[in-house]
Parts: C-alpha cells; sequence; structure tokens
C-alpha cells in the first residue's frame, strides 16, 4: 500500500517524508495549498479537524501529527531502512526525551518566527516584536543546551541518528535560510557539525529537492 | 529499583506519577521548589539542563520529559498495570496522535494560562491580555474538536484510556480549580463526561491526594 502525504510544501510534512524515506516506504502526495485556504475545506478538515498539515493516509488508515505519524512507521518497520528510534526501551527514551525537547523547546519558537516573519505579510498577520525577540531568547537557550550535549554525543539521543534529529531538518531549514539566521547554528561550533552530518543526509536533501518551500 | 521523581508538586511530575500507579511502578519522590529557584542549582541543570520538572532517576538511567518518561514506562511495562499504548501499532498510532494533539494544542494555551495568571503575580510576570484571550480561543477550538471527537469514541485514542487522556489531567485540573475555567469542559456534554470519568481515577485521585498542586 502505497502511502499518502498531504501538504508537501509545509515543514511538518516534509519530516514525514524524511521518515518515510529512511526507512525506504514508498509514498505518494496530495498538495494542499494553505494560502488558498485548502486546508478548511469540510473535506480536509474530516480528514484532519484541526485544519493542519500533515495527515496520512494508508489504505483505510488515517493518522495525523507529524511526530505520531514518524512514530507509528519508524515502530511498524523497525528492521526495514534506518533504524530511529534506538535498539532498546531505553534508547528509545532517550529518543523520545530528545523529540520532547525539539517539539516543546525548539518547535514552539521556530513555528512563531515562520508564522509571522515568513508567512505573516501573506497572511494579513501584524509582528509582535516582543514574541518575535522572547523566541530568539529561548533558541538561544535552546542551542546552548544542544552545543553541551552534541559535544559529548555524535547525535542528539546518543551515537546513531535517531527521530529525535531528523525532526530538527525542517523547521531547521528554515533558520539556515529564509529567516536568515543561520549564526544560531553556525556559532556553536558541535551543533554547526550536528546540522551539516542531518542536512547533508540523502533523504533530507531528496525532501528539499522535490518539495521546494513556499517561503 | 525505585524510580525517583522530581518536582512532584507541579503539574507535568503529576502526569508522570499517574502513569506510575497506573502501571503499578514503586517509586519516591524529590521535592524541587520553583519558587525558590532550586530548579537552577547547578545539581539540578546536571540533571535537567532546562530547569524545568520532571527528571526521573532509575538506578543509572536518567529521563527527562514527561511524556517521553510516560512513553518509556508504558511500554517497559507493557503486560503489568493499564496498557496505556493500545494493544496494535496501529492503536498505539492513534494515541501518539492524540497525545502530540495534547502537547501541541491543549498544553501550550494552558500552560501559557497558568504561568501568566497563577504564577505571574509571585514571580512578577506582567500579564498580557490580548495572549490570555488567544489562549482561551485555541482552548475553544480544542474542546470542540474533542466533543466531537468523543461523540462517537469513548476515549480520545479509542476504546481504552490511554496515554493520551491521562496527559490532560495535570493540566486540565488546572481548568478545573484555580483557573475558574470549567465551562470549557462543562458546556460540552461529552468532553464533560470524559473529564469525570478519567479524573476520578483512583490513580489521578490518588495523586492530586498525595501532592497538592502549589497555586
Amino acid at each position: 500500500m502505497v502511502v499518502k502525504v498531504y501538504g508537501p510544501a509545509y515543514a511538518s510534512p516534509k519530516r514525514v517524508i524524511a521518515c518515510l524515506i529512511e526507512k525506504g516506504i514508498e509514498f505518494e502526495v496530495v498538495d494542499i495549498d494553505i494560502l488558498k485556504g485548502e486546508n478548511t475545506s469540510p473535506q480536509y478538515l474530516n480528514l484532519q479537524p484541526f485544519g493542519v498539515v500533515p495527515v496520512i493516509q494508508d489504505g483505510d488508515y488515517t493518522l495525523y501529527e507529524s511526530r505520531a505519524i514518524m512514530r507509528y512507521y519508524a515502530e511498524k518497520y523497525k528492521s526495514q531502512g534506518t533504524q530511529l528510534l534506538g535498539n532498546t526501551v531505553e534508547e528509545r527514551g532517550q529518543v523520545e526525551q530528545w523529540l520532547e525537547v525539539e517539539a516543546q523547546n525548539f518547535h514552539a519558537p521556530v513555528y512563531d518566527l515562520v508564522t509571522q516573519v515568513l508567512f505573516g505579510p501573506l497572511l494579513g498577520i501584524t509582528r509582535d516584536e516582543t514574541r518575535l525577540r522572547q523566541d530568539e531568547e529561548k533558541l538561544v537557550r535552546v542551542f546552548d543546551v544542544y552545543e553541551e550535549r552534541l559535544r559529548t554525543s555524535k547525535y542528539l539521543a546518543g551515537d546513531s541518528f535517531s527521530l529525535a534529529d531528523l525532526s530538527h531538518l525542517a523547521f531547521g531549514h528554515y533558520l539556515m535560510s529564509s529567516l536568515k539566521k543561520e549564526y544560531l547554528i553556525r556559532d556553536r561550533k558541535h551543533v554547526s557539525a550536528w546540522w551539516d552530518d542531518i542536512s547533508n543526509r540523502p533523504s533530507w536533501k531528496k525532501v528539499v529537492q522535490l518539495y521546494p518551500y513556499p517561503v
């Protein structure tokens, strides 16, 4: 069964697609144009009631929330492609810890920067400068912790690339490109080396090449 | 080995403790007084570099981020106590989806309300009325989706209580008590019945009785 992924132009679906490529799972994409409001059509809301991307359909199985989708495929096809959840329950614990750090500490400020600075002008959202400053302060704190961690560990959750690293690519790419905040990564030796490592994986290069970012 | 849980007075560690009780896992607690800044001591930061609670120690295994800790124990002791991750990979996918909805859509606005309204006066944080209004709007949207879901499903992820439901208890309690926003839950028939069901579980009643909320 070919997995259908909705919204490949946007960042969160790219996280799912990179995971599918790492696992060697066949997929096809369905474009959703958020700028045209296609994410709020009754048909789409029937699939994803919050009106956000991605959602996947795999036969009659439907799932949303990018990190839930990645966990599902990484577990279902454990022995196929790259092992992304560690080899033991303890290793998976570490992957889950850093995946939560990504979701709770890294994602929120970058998402807000992307929404305000990049999509804001297109969607008529007024910039909140105080919040933009807070976002940057939060990211500085996050990357300071990552720098310490990556000083003694090749990847966030340990010696191997995992979902915890992969999950940073989709929005990390915005920091390195349209948001012009590459200094947050480049000013930190170990974070910088880690970024080069993970963003040069064939899976991620393929995602960026196949599905250009809209902004 | 007895699991050591740091910060039982606060909401996120309560989520972990409820999970340990559901699984029948022995634990002990270590108090951390955030209002006195104990979470920013060098010893604590060594365990949890972001200075937040909880963190657990289990022999020489250390883990933080409450949802990662819950997943770890729910998986490690799969066949002991309440099954909290579903019985199949597909069921776990649904649990993960709703656990992400909790983390991404429910948690952020309630956490902001708790921080601004309840802890704000104690920590000298100025209230941002626009943001408080946005938080409430987000919660209305979330509970509207839950109401639809719970119309046809007893629990968020399906027929059985899971981590997805459990994860709402710690901050949901604030809506029902100090924040005085119980109408968000009580105005919705199915959400209201769901809340009564999950908050009356012996595990949760024990958590609230043993570890009173600080505000």
